[in-house]
């Protein structure tokens, strides 16, 4: 079952959905369904789900964080294609021995995340789930048709932008799991693990811009999610090992745990930054609209023809295509 | 955590959701959550979640009809508000141990049930999940909003109905635990736990005429169910025993079982068949109506005054209120 990858999974599952109703505008294989409204708007769907001891330890989650992190997630896949959520449904398993002390805190923090974006909990369900706490959110989001930000739409020449520091939260994990947790001088980094924030301003103030091409949210990794929008896009992308953008409080974190950062950066999943592409020309006005906004953003490298995403380190190049956080079974 | 039931934490969950936006028609506690979409129109979302050894057992559940009944319970809500099926996201959790010779013939019958109702699949996710296979659907449906059947709608005088025979998927599950699945003359009980067929028509029929109050599907056994529609309408029923639909079926493996009949159809869960209220005086227009369709309803007792769902027996009467299947943590 080793070769069984997620990726593999997924591409069977959209070789057999060949059903294509005339106002499905894109199916699988983005960060969003994307279903048309009328009056020029369109609905986002997503849908994720989290396991325990898979996507989340509650030896060291709190629960409320765990609450918010579920609906971030998928918050994180609208703003991604640049939409505004609104609508969420939580499917929620508890195992046997579930703590009712637990459910309390992790629906306040569901609530409390859902409230940030003024997204409304209108359904879901509640099931009785064996050994392991089980959280599957489904989140609709809307937004202008002609706005959506589609992974297919890299074009090679693109510069490859990133929203933030990456590798935070591969590394907030490490220190929980290694159990240094409890250090103040690496609160950013555990805070992208346990409380990601998704990046939903700034995707959609990119996405009304017009100003760039590709995005989505990284959540498997850089080297993955680029080479997704590569794949989509028909391109291939060269990054700068030098331009990733790495937090001081990572390159400390890293040295204590005997880590090399960039790996971090790279493979590491969960971020919820953002990674977008847009035309050389429009460089200034993309730093003056974030900028204006209160928003940095970072160049790490380009689009350009071909299918690789290769790395570039002072040592020559490496291929890192899909060389991010991949799920196997 | 024996008293931590899911209806409770429904009811939590729905006390925190005070969030109402203004196209949202309904939110927590019918069969699916509608929200306004314009032209006269609402959509219909809903959501559930099956555990492996919790909601269906592998020993004896063909992958196919798995993933056939992983769809149907989705759309068989859609149904029970009167609602056409539209799209569909799956979530699909493999266990590590997970064999792909079952993951093929169960994307191969989820597919093939959405096409029964013309359902697209446009996303979902697929993740790792310990030791149960998961599976989590979101579907959603689409009507007009001046015809969907709230469970709330019941009034004091309106006739109970059925759809069909109760019980006989409680007991094809009581036949596959016990190992006497092989048997041909069980084949229609077989069928209902292996491969429900939900009631999108006569849902559809029924919105459409203009002749109902309430409707909701039973998953959960007609004590429970009518329970539920009872309490969202602020009123009570009478159920007449001997006018429940059993079928012969039912009776002979029930007798070979050692099992009261009666019990699996009032409290076994998973038929999947409608329940509704209307006006006495619609009751010959119904009748022709699903007669025309070649449908068969039952009339199985009446809504009164009060909050108690009362169960006629030749002995007496009996409180059967939320009696039926219960999810306890």
């Amino acid at each position: 079952m080793n070769d069984l990858s997620e990726r593999k999974i997924i591409q069977g599952i959209a070789r057999q959905a060949t059903r294509r109703p005339a106002d499905l505008v894109k199916g699988i294989g983005d960060d969003c369904a994307v279903v048309r409204k009328g009056h020029g708007l369109v609905e986002l769907w997503t849908m994720d789900t989290l396991v325990e001891g898979v996507h989340f330890d509650l030896s060291w989650h709190p629960p409320r964080l765990l609450g918010r992190k579920a609906a971030n997630v998928n918050i994180s896949d609208i703003g991604a294609m640049g939409g505004r959520p609104r609508f969420a449904l939580l499917s929620l398993g508890l195992p046997r021995a579930c703590a009712a002390q637990l459910i309390d805190p992790f629906l306040a923090g569901f609530q409390e995340a859902l409230g940030e974006y003024e997204v409304a909990l209108v359904g879901g369900d509640t099931v009785s789930a064996g050994e392991r706490l089980l959280l599957s959110v489904t989140v609709c989001g809307e937004m202008r048709e002609d706005q959506v930000c589609y992974r297919s739409a890299a074009a090679a020449g693109d510069q490859v932008w990133v929203s933030g520091c990456l590798g935070n939260a591969a590394c907030g994990l490490e220190l929980c799991r290694r159990g240094v947790a409890g250090q103040g001088e690496y609160a950013a980094l555990l805070h992208a693990h346990l409380d990601p924030h998704p990046q939903v301003g700034l995707g959609a103030l990119l996405a009304e811009s017009g100003l760039i091409h590709a995005m989505m949210d990284i959540s498997d990794g850089l080297a993955t999610d680029l080479a997704h929008i590569c794949a989509e896009s028909g391109v291939g992308a060269e990054v700068m090992a030098g331009a990733v953008p790495l937090a001081d409080e990572l390159l400390q974190a890293a040295n204590l745990l005997g880590l090399a950062p960039l790996p971090l950066a790279l493979q590491g999943g969960e971020d919820y930054q953002l990674v977008f592409t847009a035309p050389v020309e429009n460089n200034e006005s993309l730093q003056t609209l974030c900028l204006q906004a209160g928003m940095k953003i970072f160049c790490v490298g380009r689009i350009v023809a071909g299918n690789r995403v290769m790395l570039r380190q002072d040592t020559g190049w490496r291929d890192i295509t899909f060389g991010g956080y991949e799920h196997r079974f």
